[in-house]
């Protein structure tokens, strides 16, 4: 039997952690010549069930999305309780988060990789779907996102 | 006069810096499912005359890529002299670099983003192009990679 791996190997988003979305957004639009995209914010957290390092958080983020070719490049400002998010910004500052790919059994994957060392770290739920953070620093380099579609 | 831009949007690589490249791309290779890649080393710097922050540097860098989708994942593991690749690796630990567009006229670019205050980080010569860093965390959160193949 062939082990499963994710899937999908198509990198379909970036992830960046930053201090100040609007600012940062503008910049992006200015600089790349992209357009202006809406600030969005994560549902709360009874809508969200958000999870991190295994507890609920009443964490959210502000959000923006640039367009560019196969992937996104999205901005997250982290806003209230503790997320990967706003751990990432207290130790590292604006900077580079995470690598998406869109999976289906969100389930199995998530244990897949915890057999692989690469364990859960956040997870929650967005209006038709869901998406989890693994902690793949120690194996891969960086923080794996799985979004799962409805 | 319409300001230019980098006249491409497209996000052709994402770059991770490691400790060990070899322990690293087995991981990679294994978990997604991916081709073990060659694991190549960068010019010395007669060669790749090689600058960071405005000075000639010894800095190589181990480095093996992932073929997915758009992109490509690139592993960075610093060797040797000075580098943005040597910077990052003993101030934030493996993590996530850049993200790199392939563009045209390598000095136009480099010139219009230190003008919106992307100032240039790193450069060097590679066999059939050249690299530019561009210090973008202030502005954008991350650091840029353009790319110029002849």
């Amino acid at each position: 039997m062939t082990e499963p791996t994710l899937g999908n190997n198509i990198v379909t988003q970036v992830g960046i952690i930053v201090r100040d979305i609007e600012s940062k957004a503008r910049a992006w639009s200015e600089i790349l010549g992209l357009p202006m995209p809406n600030i969005i914010i994560t549902d709360t957290v009874d809508k969200a069930q958000t999870e991190y390092n295994g507890k609920s958080t009443t964490a959210r983020a502000k959000l923006a999305f640039f367009h560019m070719g196969q992937l996104d490049v999205e901005l997250i400002e982290p806003i209230d309780g503790p997320s990967t998010w706003k751990d990432q910004l207290d130790g590292h500052g604006d900077s580079l988060h995470h690598i998406a790919f869109v999976i289906n059994d969100m389930q199995e994957k998530v244990a897949y990789l915890d057999s692989k060392g690469v364990p859960l770290l956040q997870r929650g739920e967005y209006t038709g779907g869901r998406y989890a953070y693994l902690d793949g620093v120690a194996q891969l380099g960086t923080v794996l996102e799985l979004l799962e579609n409805d």
